[in-house]
């Protein structure tokens, strides 16, 4: 998505530790037009498939999920995370090692908002080593509903998340794929 | 707003210590078109007066937030919780007290996203005691910037968070007003 792209070149910083900063534009400060024209390519790329209900987690993921779902008419559900691993039963949950931040943490979602007749889009901001949406793939899974893929925004292309999650057979489309990046010699695509 | 009060009559529970429960449409499942008409209300409240930028508190303001941002056509900024009080000097800060989770807190704004010549509109699901509002507040004050006031989708009229800020001369709207609740009698708005 060359508008995403562009943006990226301009406005993201690299940072020591493979770090992407997008906080401009992308999270902690977000451009909504932006959000709009992803949304809208989202629902041009999965446009081909049922889509029922949209799931992402929380935080940075819920901006861009909710204005996918305005392109989709349909509800979105925010998976929650947790440090505690003992929840209520009445929340399907996946345990995430998250690389980045070298914790883990429990994802939920209420068994409410997922039923087996539900077709899943899941919403990211982010694919890296593919962690959180793990996660998300596995709470989707116990509740039965069909897997309609997983849009992501930026993946890093030189993570082994994409690669892994595709072999698995996930429908992934991500909008900016980084095929390498350093505070050096900037970033590039593909 | 009548499709807001309408929704939550249909589908909101209340709870036992003065919980209002919108899980199912509002937060954590979100419907994206009532999100669109919320934002949309906002816009023509707030048309008459200059708006720069969109403020709102992780994370269930975050969504609202986004697409009320669509409509005014401005940036919209996530403040950030931390339990630590000890953050990097490129942040505004202001410590809120959490009267419902019984817990202080810190939301931080980096500098760079509020400037001097901003005119602030504060975006938020929820107003009961106001706390989380008085940090935003705090924040827009210490940064210089002008407030243009708050948006709220769903005021506890009967805690007193809306008269102490509107007493304060902040300009409050919100577009669901709770007069009161009760597991037993339900909701009454006005």
């Amino acid at each position: 998505m060359r508008l995403l792209e562009e943006r990226i070149r301009q406005e993201a910083r690299v940072l020591p530790g493979d770090i992407l900063n997008v906080g401009s534009f992308l999270n902690q400060q977000v451009d909504p037009l932006l959000y709009d024209a992803i949304g809208q390519e989202f629902k041009r790329r999965f446009a081909d498939t049922p889509v029922t209900r949209i799931l992402t987690i929380e935080a940075s993921g819920i901006g861009i999920a909710c204005i996918t779902g305005l392109y989709f008419k349909v509800p979105v559900v925010f998976g929650r995370k947790f440090r505690a691993k003992n929840v209520d039963s009445n929340v399907w949950t996946a345990e995430v090692t998250s690389y980045t931040h070298g914790v883990d943490y429990t994802v939920t979602v209420p068994r409410a908002f997922i039923k087996e007749s539900d077709s899943i889009l899941i919403i990211d901001d982010f694919l890296a080593n593919g962690c959180a949406l793990d996660g998300l793939v596995e709470i989707v899974s116990k509740a039965g509903a069909r897997l309609a893929g997983a849009g992501i925004v930026i993946e890093k292309g030189f993570q082994n998340g994409g690669r892994r999650l595709r072999e698995k057979g996930i429908r992934l489309e991500s909008l900016a794929v980084i095929r390498s990046m350093s505070p050096e010699t900037g970033i590039s695509f593909g």
